[in-house]
């Protein structure tokens, strides 16, 4: 598709120059955008405006509308968020393990963005600041392919950006935006391994799955979470409500959020009933096997494909288990390899529990809703990678760079 | 392809096994593998000596013959090089950067194996004891599909693998080998991604190129090297001539080896000669532009494919260009990031083609030749990365692992 390739032969391009420029300059940079970003709030929230008609008219509701409304304090809040990456440490340019080695060469790891970074994405226009923010930070040029619903909002964002990089004379092809947002841009973008260095798709697991399916850029998997919490035979029964009832409830919609309920079998009686009053008191479906419907009687039957789901939604499923072994197994055999967590006393299933369970984040008496880059103390995040290469888990500044091996000889040879 | 998924299956399940076996259980069944490879080195070279056979029979020689041969020498060598991984620190269980955060949760990041490594691979045999001896050191399970020319060899080996690993009382199936070596099985291996958690294809160009344009599971390209020496304007010469030569003719098969010679205009009189006697006293074919031509009069032109290409042999293609940043952008432009190298005696040029060149290895006055795990000082090498995610250079123990974020609280919520 001619589009993308002509994008993507100006973001290698400008990936040279983003690539050697210093931290303050990048600072500036995106000082001026959160500026700029405040000042144009009456143009974007216009932009925003169209969308959210064209999009009523498409029949978008609900969350989705959600997602793509902005108001005058999400954007303040887009800036605010472009202020704190300033704040943040550059990786860039820093040259780890430099060691001499026996034979006299000097070799040194250093830190070098990964060069162009594309992202493709669902209907948060936030994500399209987020992303080039983080990306312009880490030396990294980006190009985002956003969804149609949001096209225009967007645009109004890119535009700011390219108001800012153009005034401190640097090359606006650093961010671009796809503008055909058609399923065949998509594709195209999958194939563009001449030109991108990485691929992170960011919305529901069907665009994931189609991704990984037809990407020949390297992909990072992000975000997909049917996290499980595992009260175990020794949990504090206090900690267990209040662990399952924030885990459940306190943001249902977000990846990290729990989908299902594991118990053993021996504190069933003591604790399921609370456990269960808490969470319909949140308003929770609770879809349970024979003997969590025996002691929620408000409880329904679960399926198979219950144990698979990752509702995003006010729904857990719960499961009785003889043992912290058969709990892991289950977590292993049907999780996501996001967040899971053990609540429990006992030190000897707490340690199994984390040696055992496969996934980015394993807790021991904490809720899985604190995976997340802010929370780990990155400041920033690009998204929740749940695959094993590359980064895994949270993904902040670092996770977006890459390495060079440098080498100083005085005429080394073998 | 039903071989595969059972393949998949048993390997996911093997893996579990392995990820929590302790250091010296593995270090002891390396060492037994070692033992028994010598012990039964007849029965391996009986194998192989069939493999030749068919081999010939089907038409096989030159190189991939020599690469197929094995010898009492080349086993006693594979033998002693797992002898060495015995002898690596096990990256695995290690936890980094732990630390509290303001709300009592204690965050570390554990180093954990990948899971299960599937490796494709050509014509030797070696790459079979190298692979798995690498994986089991790092609780890895590997799944192996290497060449129909190496089936009876690579069986031999595996027995090796399974005697050992059944001495110890542990599950074979931590160490697998595709027995169905059609394409197609091949095709199969890179849809796994249920059960491989990646993919390291081991050869030439064309099969790194099917298994990136084709795999589902995330891929590491290795080995592809069309590699850089740039003579600069402010080269010394004896280090300029050694340098060519070495990187050029001391082993012309291999991924580090220099294809490609930039020069400085300013100097071609008065190196060119010099490094054109050199090569051509160490048998190597010039292919020069224009003024390269006037001044070896034993070069032949040089056509667009030679910018691009990876001989591998004793060919290299020589071009004149007008400064540093003009070889950057050649190198960049044709090069396929593996090792890169300037020969200068002039600061601001070294640092400027350090920082520019975008590449693995980045080298000032010193051979690409390098380039190697265990130049590098890492012991052992599953390959060369030339890709940008999860590993660059070298991959030693280390790049054989993924991280998991280990979390202690004691009740915390959100």
């Amino acid at each position: 598709m001619e589009e993308l390739i002509e994008i993507g032969r100006k973001a290698k391009k400008a990936s040279i120059e983003l690539a050697s420029l210093n931290t303050d300059r990048k600072n500036q940079v995106l000082l001026q955008v959160a500026d700029l970003l405040v000042k144009h709030t009456p143009e974007i929230l216009e932009a925003n405006r169209e969308d959210l008609e064209h999009g009523k008219e498409m029949g978008l509701k609900g969350a989705i509308v959600d997602r793509l409304t902005l108001s005058e304090k999400r954007v303040a809040d887009i800036a605010g968020g472009l202020r704190q990456i300033v704040k943040l440490e550059d990786p860039i340019g820093e040259i780890e393990q430099m060691k001499k080695r026996p034979n006299g060469l000097l070799i040194g790891k250093k830190r070098v963005p990964l060069g162009v970074v594309g992202v493709i994405y669902e209907s948060r226009p936030n994500v399209t600041a987020d992303v080039a923010g983080l990306c312009i930070k880490t030396g990294n040029v980006c190009v985002l392919r956003g969804g149609k619903e949001a096209f225009r909002s967007n645009n109004s964002i890119i535009r700011v950006f390219h108001e800012a990089i153009g005034s401190y004379g640097l090359n606006p092809d650093m961010v671009q935006l796809v503008q055909d947002t058609t399923r065949e841009s998509a594709l195209a973008m999958m194939k563009l391994d001449d030109y991108l260095d990485i691929l992170i798709p960011r919305g529901g697991a069907g665009l994931i799955r189609t991704v990984v399916q037809n990407s020949t850029v390297p992909v990072i998997e992000t975000g997909v979470g049917n996290c499980h919490i595992y009260v175990d035979e020794s949990a504090d029964p206090e900690k267990a409500v209040s662990i399952v009832y924030n885990a459940k409830t306190q943001r249902p919609g977000v990846c990290n959020a729990a989908e299902s309920l594991l118990i053993h079998e021996k504190v069933t009686e003591k604790l399921l009933p609370a456990i269960g009053k808490a969470l319909l008191e949140g308003g929770v479906e609770i879809r349970g096997d024979e003997t969590t419907c025996r002691l929620i009687p408000e409880a329904v039957e679960a399926s198979e494909e219950d144990w698979s789901a990752e509702y995003l939604d006010l729904v857990i499923s719960v499961k009785v288990v003889d043992s912290v072994e058969a709990a892991v197994a289950h977590i292993n055999r049907y999780g996501t390899m996001h967040s899971e967590c053990i609540v429990t006393e006992h030190y000897t299933s707490a340690q199994y529990f984390l040696d055992r369970v496969d996934a980015a984040a394993v807790y021991v008496n904490a809720s899985t809703r604190f995976t997340d880059g802010f929370e780990f103390g990155y400041g920033a995040e690009i998204g929740i990678s749940t695959q094993k290469l590359h980064a895994r888990g949270p993904m902040g500044l670092k996770e977006l760079t890459t390495s060079k091996y440098v080498i100083y000889g005085n005429g080394q040879i073998r």
